[in-house]
């Protein structure tokens, strides 16, 4: 089985056998589970290697040129793993190295960005209103422009407002979602979309889905928020059908499927018990499945 | 000059000229200039090479090894650039990886921790008090008790209260230097401190002294604030003098030298353009000479 011959090799790698390789997910650390959790509810008969960055986290005050050769580490690595799909968790990384992901992998690829825009274009056309949409993200993720470019292809009439909220991210991680501070810096980063009225409100950013209720209490409840990894799953639903991708042969029902069971795979660059102490705080679950493995300089030392 | 004989390149090393190399200075990121500016008002003769790694920075939140990986990173590139003696500036790499990195580099190397340590000790007897001192830092630098040995080393019956600010980080980034959010997350905080009834309170994270008048009105004014950056740029003064080191040839009087003038150099791992705007922020003036450089892998590569 080792030694195969470019011909065999062809013969190895039928359709069917694509169909059963796991969809690999990135992201710069432990947001991008909250991706994971809505791909896993959507699509129960596929199977997962999660990739979480962790010792360079985060990304989302790095520069372009930066970004872009973590996120080429990242996804060469799982493509090195063997997956038939692969979707870019990370908002900053969406935003900023899809393009050159692409041109580095021969592997469809998806990010969060246009699904989580698109999906706030649709759902104000849902509601009859103009879309308004107020964007949040981080700082290198509201430079890119990436999101008001992308609801723009959606809709040319559609107005945005962006604002970045750095210290969302901390206290996510913190676990202050009720904490009175949390409110008031919200109250503070906020106003700026308040002010702009919005009808729908995108969370640009992995973590920002943690801090949910106080958005949702400082913007008000007429605002329908966004979250861009739902979206996302959907999107990856639809591509998977339309390319005839949709695994068949999963060793367990959709029914018997749990978060984090031994189907699906997690590996982290830093720091494992902490990324296991994290995920059973947003999932419930420790990943059965989780190694510490090394992504630096992947691309480097191939061409020593 | 550039063929010289093993023989020739002794010659070229002799004590004078060791004593005319730069201090080598490295941080995970910005925070370690407020080390580089105690460093340069205390010793106007010398010059200096600063490395930020902002393409890794936050070292706070990650573990032992990869803390130590970085580490020796930015020392080799330190000392390839011919430093005659190397500032850890970094609280938690100081923590975790001083033993490591002087293992791997051969060359006088000084943290904050110990300094830091010694002056509240040697403070809280000044003030015939016995030392009962508290410690804010990383999650990292806390958990590894560096700050509370190196006390006990000092003082055998010293009392130790630590707690760890993981927000103070992002606030200070934000430049919240007297926004209400800041106050109220300090009190919650730092509430075991004022509890504990400290006579000295450790800054142990190069960019807690940016909220240095927050944290003083905080735990009131009876509690002296030690700055580990400004202890150990009078022991690297000692240091200096001890071992005959001290620099007898700069080009420029200690009169006519400014922070960022063009006889310190700065290195950064990423995003130098914003490196520049904090630096200004934080010192008042913009480097004269900064570049962008890679250290990854610098030891992987080496072996290839």
């Amino acid at each position: 089985m080792n030694k195969v011959s470019g011909q065999s090799k062809t013969i190895q790698n039928p359709k069917s056998k694509i169909r059963n390789q796991p969809i690999g997910i990135f992201d710069s650390g432990v947001g991008g589970l909250t991706v994971y959790r809505a791909l896993h509810a959507h699509l129960p008969n596929e199977h997962f290697i999660y990739l979480g960055d962790t010792a360079r986290v985060p990304y989302g005050t790095k520069s372009l040129a930066t970004v872009e050769r973590y996120a080429i580490e990242n996804s060469q690595f799982l493509a090195s793993r063997g997956i038939k799909l692969l979707v870019v968790a990370c908002n900053t990384a969406s935003a900023l190295a899809l393009p050159r992901i692409r041109e580095n992998i021969g592997i469809e690829t998806i990010g969060v960005i246009g699904p989580g825009a698109r999906k706030a274009v649709s759902i104000t056309r849902e509601k009859n209103e103009n879309p308004n949409i107020g964007v949040i993200a981080t700082e290198a993720t509201v430079s890119s422009n990436a999101y008001a470019k992308a609801i723009k292809r959606a809709s040319e009439k559609a107005e945005v407002v962006q604002t970045a909220c750095p210290l969302f991210v901390p206290l996510a991680e913190e676990g202050w979602t009720k904490e009175a501070e949390t409110f008031s810096i919200a109250k503070k980063y906020l106003q700026k979309i308040v002010e702009a009225n919005v009808n729908a409100l995108v969370l640009g950013c992995t973590h920002y889905p943690i801090l949910r209720d106080v958005i949702q209490k400082t913007v008000g409840e007429n605002v329908t928020l966004i979250d861009s990894g739902e979206a996302t799953a959907e999107e990856v639903f639809q591509l998977l059908d339309e390319k005839n991708l949709a695994n068949e042969t999963l060793p367990k029902r959709a029914s018997e499927r749990r978060l984090c069971d031994d189907l699906d795979h997690f590996y982290v660059t830093d720091a494992a018990e902490r990324f296991a102490r994290v995920a059973e705080r947003f999932l419930g679950a420790k990943p059965a499945k989780l190694e510490a493995v090394e992504v630096f300089g992947i691309d480097k030392l191939k061409d020593n």
